[in-house]
C-alpha cells in the first residue's frame, strides 16, 4: 500500500517518514497494513537512502502538480503541505492558493482516487482566536483570527462534507504549536516556540519576540508524529458530523520555557535568552489559545505531551546533536 | 451610488429591489446614501419597469461574469446568489462552484473594486446541524451537516478574514427558514415550510414531507429584507473577529403552520394538508436548528419576527392575491 504524504521534505513530514519507514506497517481504519512505498510531495526534494521513500515535486495550489499523486493503490493521504501563519499573514493570495487551494486539490485528488483512502489534515489550533476562554476545549467555537487560521478552519469544514459524502474517509486534527522543531527559524509567528529552547540548548544566543508571560499550548514533534499515525488508524464512524478532532496542548508561558530549558540543560554551555517583544508577532500570539484540552482526543486515545519537561526532553533525545 | 444584488432575480432578490426603489436611498455603514443604480446580476433577466434598475445576465461561478460586476461606485453590494439546500446535497459540484466558489469570486471582485465596498452576505442556520440544542445561539458552534451549510459557512469565514484584511467591508446574516415563499416550489429542502402555508391560502390542496411534530426556525421575507438592509447599515467595528450575526427565529412545527393557516385564512377556499413524510427530507431538515435566537442581533438593532402569526400575515398582506 502506498502513503502519500503532501509537505513530506518539511519538518513534520520528515519526522513522519522516518517514523514509517521504520514500523514498516500502519493500521488504516482499524486494519493493519504493509508500507510498500512513501510518495513526498513538496516544492523540494526529500532525500532518503531507503528505495521505499519517493520524492516528487510540484506546487500543492496547481491543481496540475497534484493529478495522479493520489490512485487506487493510496491507503492514506498526510496532508501537511501549507504556508505558516506569519507567511500567509504577510502574503494573503499566496496562503489562499496554499492553505485553501492545496486542500481544496487533495480532497478532489482524494474523490477521484478509484478508493476511498484515509485523509489526515494537519490543521491547527490557530482555528481559534479572539475573545477564548483560559482552556479551548471541544465545544469551544472556531473563530479563526488570522488568514491561516481562517484557511485552516475552511479546508476543515470541506473535509468534513467531503468525507459525509463518502469522497474520501478524512480525519483533521487540530495541532498545538508544535515545538521544538530543530534547524532554522521559519515564518511562523510560533517560530519562537523552538527558537527559544534549541539556541540555548545549541549554545547560541536567542532573543524572545513576546512579552515572558505570554502562553501557548505546546505540543512534541513526537506526540505530533504519534497523533498523525493514530488519526490514520481510527475508526472514523465515532466521529460524528465534524471529522475535526482537537488535540491537547499543556498552557506554558515563555518564562516557563525558558527556564526549562535552564534547568533540563544546566551542565551544557547554554545560550543566553533576552526577552524584545514584536508587536506584529505579540498581536497574533496574543490572538492564540493558550491551552487545549479535549476529552474527545482523550476517548479516541490520542495521547498528549504532560508537561514541557517532556517536551523538551523529547527535544533533547530526538534531534539534541551529543 | 451603485448597489449590486447577486441573485438579483431570485424571490429574495425582487422583494430587495421593490423595498430599494421604493426608498431611494440607504444607510450605508451609517451614511445615508442616494441610490443611482441597482444592478441585478442573476443568470436570468430581472426585469422592472424603473431605470434605475439594470439587469445583467451571468453565471455567479465563472471569475469572468464576475469581473468589472463590482466597480469604485460600488457602495454595497447583497450576495444572495446560492444553489439550494436539496440540490447542493444532490448536485455536489454545482453547490461547490456556486455556493463557494461564487462566494469566493464575489470577494475577489470587492477586493479589485476599487473601494471598500459592504458586502452583504445571505448565509443560512444550515450552517448548524447534528447535535444541536434546542435553541441556536450566538456561541453555538458551526457544525454544518450537509453541503449547502458547509459551503456557507466557508464563505462566512472567508468574508470575516476578507474584511479583517481590509479587502471588504462584510456582514454576514445567518438567515432563519425564510417563508413564506410567492410562487412555485424550488429545491430547498425546506420548501415545504412555504408551500404548506402558500397552496392551502391559494385554494390548492399540498402535501408535506415531514411528520407534524418537526420544528423549524423561521422568518418572513419582510423581516428577511429589513435584516439585509439593516446590516448595510451597521457599524461592523462592534462586531469583533467574526462578520456573522445569527438572526432570530421562532420555533413552530409543521402542525403548528398548519394550524395557523386554517385559523388565519378562515373564511377562504382553502386547500387540504396531509402529511406524506419523505425519509430524505426529513432526515435533512431533523439535522436543522429548531429555533434561533441571538442576543448579538438583537444588539445589533436586528428585528424578528415573534410569531408564525406574524408570517403567515405577512404573506397574506404582501404577496396573497384578494
Amino acid at each position: 500500500m502506498k502513503i502519500v504524504i503532501t509537505g513530506g521534505a518539511g519538518f513534520l513530514g520528515r519526522k513522519l517518514t522516518a517514523r514509517l519507514l521504520d514500523r514498516g506497517s500502519i493500521d488504516i481504519a482499524g486494519q493493519k497494513r504493509e508500507i510498500s512505498s512513501i510518495v513526498l510531495f513538496d516544492r523540494v526534494a526529500a532525500d532518503w537512502n531507503d528505495s521505499r521513500a519517493k520524492s516528487i515535486i510540484g506546487d500543492i495550489g496547481d491543481h496540475g502538480d497534484v493529478a495522479n499523486l493520489i490512485d487506487a493503490d493510496t491507503g492514506c493521504v498526510f496532508h501537511l503541505a501549507a504556508v505558516v501563519s506569519a507567511q500567509a499573514e504577510a502574503d494573503f493570495d499566496l496562503g489562499m492558493r496554499i492553505n485553501w487551494g492545496g486542500t481544496r486539490n487533495v480532497l478532489d485528488q482524494c474523490r477521484t482516487a478509484g478508493s476511498v483512502p484515509r485523509l489526515v489534515f494537519a490543521s491547527s489550533i490557530a482555528v481559534y482566536g479572539g475573545d477564548l476562554p483560559e482552556t479551548v476545549i471541544d465545544e469551544t467555537p472556531l473563530t479563526p483570527t488570522t488568514s491561516y487560521g481562517s484557511q485552516k478552519a475552511a479546508g476543515e469544514l470541506m473535509l468534513s462534507d467531503f468525507s459525509r459524502k463518502g469522497f474520501v474517509d478524512g480525519v483533521t486534527v487540530r495541532l498545538p504549536t508544535v515545538t521544538v522543531r530543530p534547524g532554522k527559524p521559519n515564518k511562523a509567528a510560533s517560530t519562537w516556540v523552538s527558537s527559544i529552547v534549541r539556541e540555548p540548548l545549541n549554545g547560541v544566543d536567542v532573543t524572545c519576540p513576546v512579552r515572558p508571560e505570554s502562553p501557548m499550548a505546546c505540543m512534541s514533534p513526537r506526540t505530533a508524529v504519534d497523533a498523525l499515525i493514530h488519526a490514520a488508524g481510527i475508526d472514523t464512524g465515532a466521529l460524528g458530523a465534524s471529522r475535526s478532532v482537537l488535540l491537547t496542548g499543556p498552557r506554558v508561558t515563555a518564562r516557563e520555557m525558558t527556564d526549562t530549558v535552564m534547568r533540563l540543560g544546566s551542565g551544557r554551555p547554554l545560550g543566553k535568552i533576552t526577552f524584545e517583544p514584536d508587536p506584529d508577532i505579540q498581536r497574533i500570539v496574543d490572538g492564540w489559545p493558550r491551552a487545549s484540552r479535549s476529552a474527545r482526543a482523550e476517548r479516541l486515545g490520542f495521547a498528549a505531551d504532560r508537561s514541557f519537561d517532556d517536551i523538551v526532553n523529547a527535544y533533547i533525545e530526538d534531534d539534541l546533536k551529543p
